[in-house]
């Protein structure tokens, strides 16, 4: 444990050995298994979840019951249902383990208490909002002006990682294709190559 | 100059005499008239812009030609094309004053050195970027499950400076709807009422 988050922490800031063990004392491990939630739609979401070993989604289902995946995330990334935990609202997301999976868990009273402790610890939450700001841009920009087969590929060679690791019904959601254009794209892709 | 920038520091965070002086420091002023503009799409986003007067707009145009409009802001708010503005990469949008407005513009090298040499300026500029999270969240999720009418209810509830000074068409961008729909919108309203 904690391995993922220290080097995350390290790679956006200056801390101290000192700081670093503080840091632990604000976060309350958990496992899940594979399929177990972290958050069910229309909660209060009250944590923000490093993840230190594997994989999650966020999603939720249209009035139409179609399901629609927001995120994925894993290890070294943060995720959570932002506008909830920030503003004690309920959470229109569903966060899930894809794979059984080891997470650091933050409640908004320990982030707070961390930030006024540790001031570089704010200076880390202020640029992990402005990576998750800079990264929901680049999602819509890419929902509004790419093709179905440069989504895929952007997505391949931004994570490849997660492409291996999830199922293509998982990625077609993400992309906003169904699962019969990801097949054809995915098929035209490997014809050229 | 400076009191909506200073009301909306005070806000937010705790700061004194001294670090409002010294804040000041960090600014250019800049007036703009109505029609000109802050940045053109395509170049790089240098500034970010907290209005002390008047009303500013965002934009991009699409392949076919279509403008849409990103983000209305007034007096006490921040514009910029925040992703260009982070990440140096070069704007989609383009800024523009819709009234004669005062600003005060902030480079990414002075927003750097004030959250160094002021710590709760750090603070306040986390605080901005979680309410442009909530804000952008807030807007994807109305342009997913709200219908015409509500969603311009919503806007002139939250908004009603914005709905009362800019020219309808603008509205009718920013909320996603032909001039002819929000039209059609605004007599049911007065219909009804």
């Amino acid at each position: 444990m904690f391995q993922q988050l220290f080097k995350s922490i390290q790679e956006k800031v200056i801390v101290t050995h000192e700081e670093m063990e503080l840091c632990k004392t604000f976060f309350i491990p958990k496992k899940l298994r594979k399929k177990q939630t972290l958050l069910q739609e229309g909660d209060i979401c009250i944590y923000n979840a490093f993840i230190e070993k594997g994989i999650l989604r966020s999603f939720y289902i249209d009035e139409k019951g179609n399901e629609h995946l927001v995120q994925f995330a894993i290890e070294g990334w943060w995720i959570t249902d932002l506008s909830s935990f920030l503003t004690n609202s309920n959470s229109i997301y569903t966060i899930e383990a894809l794979e059984d999976s080891e997470l650091l868990l933050l409640t908004t009273a320990a982030r707070e208490a961390l930030m006024n402790q540790i001031p570089m610890f704010e200076r880390y939450q202020r640029l992990l909002l402005q990576n998750a700001y800079i990264a929901n841009q680049a999602r819509i920009n890419s929902a509004l002006t790419e093709t179905a087969e440069e989504k895929y590929i952007n997505l391949g060679n931004a994570y490849p990682g997660i492409v291996k690791r999830v199922p293509q019904h998982m990625i077609a959601s993400y992309l906003g294709l169904t699962p019969e254009t990801l097949s054809r794209v995915r098929k035209q892709i490997s014809n050229k190559s």
